[in-house]
């Protein structure tokens, strides 16, 4: 195939990248100096050989220790941890700064087309809560979007977590639903009302 | 003026409805029937002359009586207040059936260019605290949107309500913030994250 | 039916306008002052006795004479005659200041679901072609909408006009095609772009 | 700096691409396999070194020689030359099947800013025409975006052009404007209904 249609293609199956853009992108760099190319080139490889999943929160990082910064820093909370949907939504958190304990990527939602999560690491999750507890958590965080899949999402995992949280007596919460800043209780559906009432204060 | 001009600077005034909306109403008003412009008048007209503020809750009805619908149910809970900005916002909680209390229409929000809330009805809020703390009131829910207005509102009534509310023994809420259905954590702001993590449950 | 109530269904009926804005009509009129709700009372009145259509363009207007001040204009080129879906599309024409002959309103495009075009008045434009002749008209402009119902409604009126403006020697043209304003050739559809090439210049 | 981010920030310089986006494409990556990974590295590179200029239309392409495949097809009609801004509006050119003749593309179109268009190849052009009629051009079509730009580049190249199209005899256009595929008279600009009733046939 011709180099540039290739090139485009592959950009393609970029997450919102149509033909147009694509192209796009193609003619970038087609007009850029080689090194630009060279650095592109560089990162993408680095990405590929420097940066690694942390074994304890499963985050990709590119740090010289296995172990990621969060999960190894001494000052976290290690009370509470926040299972979340991706490392996307964790960064989210963290430049938020709302949160101080620890973290857990389950590696998506469960899909609402097939109803399964086979593609979460709920298995690892769990295998992980005995030694957490000894370690002083005390309460599962489930941080998933407010949608059908986070949803569908927080009852799989919370199924799967039940028993041995009894066990280990480990409180499973969720976020709270209210009102999102510049909601207008105009536009605000019905469930988000009956939230924002139940969690007034 | 020509007709049609005045007609179109009316509608003009309209919310949301700038010059070419404006027209197509004028076209749309022309091409209908004499009676549709008859009963259009009728119906301007009747608001004007058959509507009226119910002297307890503010909001336009009407109800035969003075005292409109919700105020005259006995079977509404006398133990919450709910204070909204607009007639609007009363109908979005009514319709989503999440609030059995009672509602008081105070005009509007803080504008936040004078800082002021003279366009308030505040110290009509006040002067019935007392009536309605004898009926059974116990706590008073500032059910404002979640922007800078309405977040200055609920300050400004706040303050308002306060010296009273505390002889009187009345809570004062807000509605809660958190996440909305459909939001998602990567575009959630820092306050709703914060809020959505402090009303977990 | 509640007056407000009542007021809302009829300002939905208005072009565009949803139950939401309806309703927001509702209570900006509620809200305004009784002069405010008279004149519009008042303007809806005169645009039921004051205006008329011109009996020669078939548009809506105020003036004092039947025929309107476009038509009695002496000054108008009566060699060009403009065939215009709608009074909406002949005031951008005039607002544009591109053209300088006389207009006639068939009074709409033909539907494209029934393929039929019983609601223009194409008969009244054929019956006044002679007479129009006799005046000095040489060309009819056909000046629709370049969407699918517009091309529909070009061959519909071209189709009716053309035994009889063979006979009286009269040219049928429609409005150019090519680049609008602000187009892209990226975004431009091949139509558009085969338009701009035949028609360069 | 870490490869995450630095490659995030390649991908930012990307046309169109913001932060969030930018990350998006990294957790793209980061959840290929190394095989897609590797496949994009070889075709940003193979663009590098597989991809020329054609030295006649300017443009980028992948093929042996280094003509491009346009410019040695036979089948062109050489009696017509298209002068666009990019590659980009070549390709929309060519999806359309309007236009048969050859291109050259200028390379971008002049700045507003600075009113230069230092940056077009229009010297290179300039030296091309004395061959191009002899091998039989007639017509030289500008065809530039309708916008301030493309307007802009239009008067400049025109300028430049002028002298020597008339020694050699050529004709230059642009591009017709009108109503695209889509417009609505109620939207057009006065410049393109002008445009449409002037190539009106």
């Amino acid at each position: 195939m011709d180099p540039l249609e290739r090139l485009s293609s592959l950009f393609e199956r970029f997450p919102g990248i149509g033909p147009r853009q694509a192209n796009r992108f193609v003619q970038f760099l087609l007009r850029s100096s080689p090194s630009v190319r060279r650095e592109l080139i560089d990162a993408i490889a680095a990405v590929g050989s420097g940066v690694h999943q942390c074994p304890q929160c499963m985050r990709f990082h590119a740090g010289a220790a296995k172990i990621c910064g969060i999960c190894d820093n001494p000052r976290r909370d290690v009370r509470t941890l926040a299972v979340v949907a991706t490392d996307t939504d964790l960064a989210a958190l963290e430049r938020s700064g709302t949160f101080r304990g620890s973290y857990f990527v389950i590696g998506g939602t469960v899909s609402l087309a097939s109803e399964k999560g086979d593609n979460l690491r709920t298995l690892q999750l769990l295998d992980s809560l005995a030694a957490r507890s000894d370690a002083g958590l005390e309460e599962i965080i489930l941080a998933f979007p407010a949608n059908p899949e986070g949803d569908a999402t927080c009852i799989f995992v919370r199924e799967h977590l039940s028993p041995i949280a009894e066990v280990l007596n480990l409180t499973i919460t969720s976020l709270g639903r209210g009102l999102s800043t510049g909601s207008e209780l105009e536009y605000a559906d019905p469930e988000t009302l009956k939230s924002a009432f139940e969690s007034r204060r």
